[in-house]
């Protein structure tokens, strides 16, 4: 593996997944720094350089650029303690981190990025549109998840692996985007279990 | 590996990507047909028994079930030669499944079930409100594809992995919500690539 740097912005959950992941794997990581909100993911040279598709995280392996924060922790831990060692359960982690990017999310770290960062008063009519079908389905995935955990400690197997990271980013600052974490208490059980992990740190 | 049954309607592109990477590797497949119109899968049985989430695809491994179409082809086709042998290859496969599944089908394929399934005049407001949206971040993701293609014959590496088939799936009908292939003259090439690979099928 040649020297990681991670291209981020620090208020982003996805980038965060990556500075856990190297965190409880003890791989040092270099962090070179973005506005979004500035547009600085988007000028000529990091489009060009970093990420053609304008967006942060991007992890850098020497010269070569990964984007797609699941897709960087998983370069990070593949053959680790956080990639389940069965085929099924590996599959399954992978699962969960689809299930991320598609239905948790755009919908739960879209409203916190709406809420938080953006502000409301400043969101247009498009967004403003969509707030209540985020929310819908924001509340549902968190349910799905709760109901997931009510008899287990883990999304996969007996032991935390990336479908904890890669959950846990934006779901432990959900209330930023209006959801309720007492709603979900098999959520906020399994929230401490990942804080409580050897190595953990916080998000920013 | 267990007796692999895919639970699927067969006018999903998602689906069709099982069948794919099956077919490819000529591994044998049971299916079993839900229709998503008459809400076949959000049913009880189907929400206790198949997927909680009541989606299709899912992957069934004997008496395991496996949702969430990318992580079912990363099932099929671990350690085959559907996945680049490198590390950083085989994440960076993974980098372009879930490009697809946040910025390519969320648009692409969301679009085609809207205007060739639901009907353009069964839209609700809030769809649409997202149609151009959609049409926007569609093009780009397109955009973005036929870049990347320009000089190389496949997304990753020098053979036609998974990223090739996930990206296959709902790119090649893409006209069908609305996006004019012959914009894009290295997509339609690589397409050519992906249907000439032997065990090749069809969608439907």
């Amino acid at each position: 593996m040649g020297p990681l740097v991670l291209h981020e912005d620090t208020r982003s959950g996805n980038c965060y997944k990556i500075a856990l992941t190297a965190a409880l794997l003890g791989l040092p990581l270099e962090r070179v720094r973005y506005d979004i909100l500035k547009g600085e993911t988007r000028t000529p040279d990091f489009l060009a350089r970093v990420n053609a598709n304008g967006r942060i995280p991007v992890l850098q392996v020497g010269s070569h650029f990964l984007p797609e924060s699941n897709a960087a922790c998983w370069y990070l831990a593949e053959g680790s303690k956080l990639v389940p060692p069965d085929r099924f359960d590996r599959a399954d982690m992978l699962r969960w981190m689809f299930f991320e990017q598609y239905s948790h999310e755009p919908n739960v770290a879209t409203l916190r990025f709406w809420f938080q960062f953006v502000g409301e008063a400043n969101l247009n009519e498009l967004q403003r549109g969509q707030v209540m079908a985020k929310r819908v389905a924001g509340e549902a995935a968190l349910e799905l998840m709760n109901g997931h955990l009510a008899h287990r400690d883990w999304f996969v197997g007996e032991a935390a692996s990336l479908a904890d990271i890669a959950l846990f980013a934006y779901t432990h600052v959900c209330e930023g985007g209006g959801f309720r974490l007492h709603d979900y208490p098999a959520i906020c059980a399994w929230l401490r279990r990942v804080e409580a992990l050897p190595g953990f740190v916080a998000m920013g």
